[in-house]
């Protein structure tokens, strides 16, 4: 059984793997293990291989082009009491919890940018519906909703898939955010993120690309070289109440932002991530989702693991010009 | 000249490079960036080829056995004003500070761990000399003393060495962990480090070695497998104001802790950091200063990343009587 711990110092949760625990050999072992032997459970005809199905969408001649699944080596499961103990000073639950698999085409070859504008609709139609129903799960109070694409980005499985993982707990660097956010509105009684639109669409200079409902941009002051964030204009606190407009904005959006920085960047690793709500809280004045995607350029060194102190060797306002003037 | 930004959500500041800012071919040449062609400008007989020398340590015959010197591409420099400014809601401040270099050793082939105890403490005794020289430039709030070993921990530079940089802010994860102790001591009129101290000691399960001063742990919720801390067992804020005894403990236990860990883990890359206080502030009740060690042995995937959320794979019990066992 997964176990989740916290950090007395910090309040940082984490999730401790007991029951396949990874001893040393194994992590030499993983330094020079290959790539797929050719043999891809998440492709066209091999259903069969992953755990049974949770959504699919289907086209007309009732060929998936979608699917859900659990994850196999889930890193918290659904199964089980959510129970809170001591050790002492320390405390700990349970791992329950659900860690789903958006296998996001049939075809093995094609990436999430070299998929129609449909397609990417659906990734965030399916973390929508999969939002929707574990919400209804009252131990559960986080979703984080993911893609690891390429090695660097941590991606075990070349199939374009995403990830979802449902949490009894909210991540630590989310709830910074949110407190972070509502200290702004106690100050400002404006939304930051809603003041952070506002001022980058008027200055333009680190904006990538606007649709209607979108803006893409380098944040002023991004961790990394060509980190961006993808923000609904108009303010909405959690990702599961966009609408089917602002889906189709924010599937154009990021198919082009991946475009222009796969362009720009030779076809990087690169990680994304929706920030949004804590799933049992009402609407929220204060916070806005949005999508981070984080490139993997830069080998990340000691002081800034350590002190979550970074630095970042391209200015935002070059790396937007850069990905503006990339065709998609 | 380089610039402090300050994220409008977390309050997290980065240092942006802008003069001598990385556009996309930089990143994409330095993924096949070659080792060093074979000379180094750290070995005996090269000084003229790094800044001027800011402390050495010699022996009787006047060769050194530690030089600390700027480095020559500092993230941060110590001339000029701290000027502060805002742009729109964005906050910045100029780039002022100190980013040293402490060479280990005159000895290219020699490790940190391969050094003599007393090598180790003389790092140790250059970090507490510098933090108390910088510490008198009331500019500079914070100092992060780190190393970063081997390339997968972003050494670029294989000559055994440490790193020191000056800042005029305190790095958002310091500052949480001197906030989380601050509560916690307005709970219990405890300090949390001293707490996990004594509660280790006790249990036993989690302690890979012990000095009459120091205890080295596997802690109760590391985000990493393998991740190590090394704690004073007296409270003490400051790691400055260390004195001879506690240094000579402390460098035989990190020397010994990373033989440790070169064992049992074959050599891994690691980093480490010494987590201290503000060095403008008096001694605090509630905050105690310790180093964490963490090898590199997996990649951080999305999630990770984006969340402050991890998985690990190991749980540390194991993981320090796989270290508790090993030969130093």
């Amino acid at each position: 059984m997964q176990q989740l711990r916290k950090d007395p110092v910090t309040g940082r949760w984490v999730i401790i793997s007991t029951d396949r625990a990874r001893r040393p050999d194994d992590f030499l072992r993983a330094r020079v293990l290959a790539k797929s032997n050719g043999h891809c459970p998440f492709c066209s005809g091999h259903e069969d291989q992953t755990p049974p199905e949770i959504l699919s969408y289907r086209d007309d001649a009732n060929q998936w082009n979608l699917r859900v699944v659990p994850n196999k080596f889930p890193a918290l499961r659904v199964e089980g009491m959510l129970d809170r103990s001591g050790e002492g000073l320390y405390d700990r639950m349970t791992g329950v919890g659900a860690h789903e698999v958006i296998i996001e085409s049939p075809d093995h070859k094609l990436s999430l940018a070299e998929l129609p504008e449909q397609r990417v609709a659906d990734l965030f139609w399916a973390f929508r519906d999969r939002s929707l129903d574990l919400k209804r799960d009252s131990r559960l109070r986080y979703i984080l909703l993911f893609k690891n694409h390429g090695e660097a980005a941590g991606a075990s499985i070349e199939h374009s898939h995403s990830q979802l993982i449902a949490l009894p707990v909210i991540p630590v660097q989310v709830q910074e955010e949110i407190e972070g956010s509502r200290r702004y509105y106690g100050f400002k009684e404006r939304c930051v993120f809603c003041d952070i639109v506002r001022q980058e669409a008027a200055d333009g200079s680190r904006v990538i690309l606007e649709t209607d409902e979108i803006l893409v941009i380098s944040p002023y002051a991004p961790r990394f070289p060509f980190e961006t964030w993808i923000l609904p204009r108009s303010h909405s606190s959690h990702f599961e109440t966009a609408e089917a407009s602002l889906i189709q904005n924010l599937a154009w959006a990021v198919r082009a932002t991946i475009r222009k920085i796969e362009r720009v960047l030779e076809q990087p690793s690169y990680n994304f991530l929706i920030h949004t709500s804590p799933i049992q809280e009402g609407p929220l004045v204060h916070y806005h989702w949005h999508l981070e995607i984080i490139p993997r350029l830069t080998r990340v060194a000691g002081f800034e693991w350590g002190a979550g102190f970074y630095i970042n060797p391209t200015p935002p306002e070059e790396a937007a010009q850069f990905l503006r003037d990339a065709g998609v």
